[in-house]
């Protein structure tokens, strides 16, 4: 569809298309909006662009995006050094720090073992993790990836690799979520539920 | 939720949140994305954005958005100058173009008349229509705005105008999409499909 489209406008559609979850319809539409829009808020979104991809980097220690390295979380001595908290991505500490539930450390993995997209371990954060653990006092990774199979698989890998260091390695909780209704709870999570019953 | 951002991230957020139909949670998802992106590739984004939002301005004949003055299809003399199709956003020019089956010219309003948005006739490139009309050999305005409450009030608001002027103003056909099944045609449209039913 982008064939009706030359030059400056076809290029701004294209690159607008790359991006995750724009598709070439949005991609259309945002680029008709931002021309329509005054020139210092197309200005301030590109410098918005620009300066935190200049700014934010990757902390050196737990790989998540920070303007200073080691990060805050990194460098904050109230937090427990010795529980460390392993995701996938960087926007996953962000939804773990919203629970103020979690007061140790965190390490970014920047992806999840996924032979079918031809990621293994090797293009993970491992290695540094596995450096940290010998090097630190940690004494708990809590792997906290995503409850599907590519999570699955890392997270047994980090467990099979981990143990022998003689490091706890725990899963984060499968069950129902808070405020879920039985019946349409699906099989899977409900049979998840069921084995990881707790005594009240 | 932007709360637990600072600096360069919550502004480059807070910019993407702008964008139509980019919530909190996709603004976060791109800001994540982008900056894991290499460099060059986050540096394209920002260039096209400029580059376009520089090089592309309103046509001061029809308003299309265009790189040269006037665009290509005012300036197009195989195009018949008598018959205007009247549009409420420059995409709804490609819309047309890609049916291939309209061979007169455009004239975009940049918008439609919207009270409850405040919105009246003097926002929109009406003046500009008329005066156009006025000057130039156009015998029939076909009113292509959108088949909403807005759209139809646009449309008879250019009725009223252009019609005194000897213009001829047509409205696009309204019925059943193309393939549709009666079945799960709506009331509404089906009631219009009936009214303007024609003689095989």
């Amino acid at each position: 569809m982008s064939s009706y489209y030359t030059g400056p406008l076809a290029n701004l559609i294209g690159e607008l298309n790359k991006l995750p979850g724009i598709g070439p319809k949005s991609a259309q539409r945002l680029a008709f909006y931002l021309l329509q829009r005054p020139s210092e808020e197309v200005h301030r979104l590109a410098d918005s662009i620009l300066e935190a991809k200049e700014r934010i980097r990757f902390c050196s220690t737990c790989y998540n995006l920070t303007e200073q390295n080691p990060c805050a979380i990194c460098s904050d001595e109230q937090r427990n050094p010795e529980v460390v908290c392993v995701v996938e991505q960087a926007r996953d500490v962000v939804a773990f720090e919203r629970t103020r539930g979690f007061r140790g450390k965190y390490h970014v993995l920047q992806g999840v073992i996924s032979p079918i997209d031809g990621i293994g371990p090797e293009k993970l954060r491992i290695k540094e993790l596995v450096k940290r653990v010998e090097g630190e006092v940690v004494k708990e990774v809590v792997v906290a990836t995503n409850l599907n199979a590519e999570g699955d698989v890392t997270a047994m890998y980090l467990a099979r690799l981990l143990k022998p260091l003689g490091i706890k390695v725990t899963r984060l909780a499968q069950g129902l979520p808070v405020g879920s209704d039985l019946e349409y709870a699906d099989e899977v999570t409900l049979g998840k539920a069921l084995e990881g019953r707790r005594e009240l």
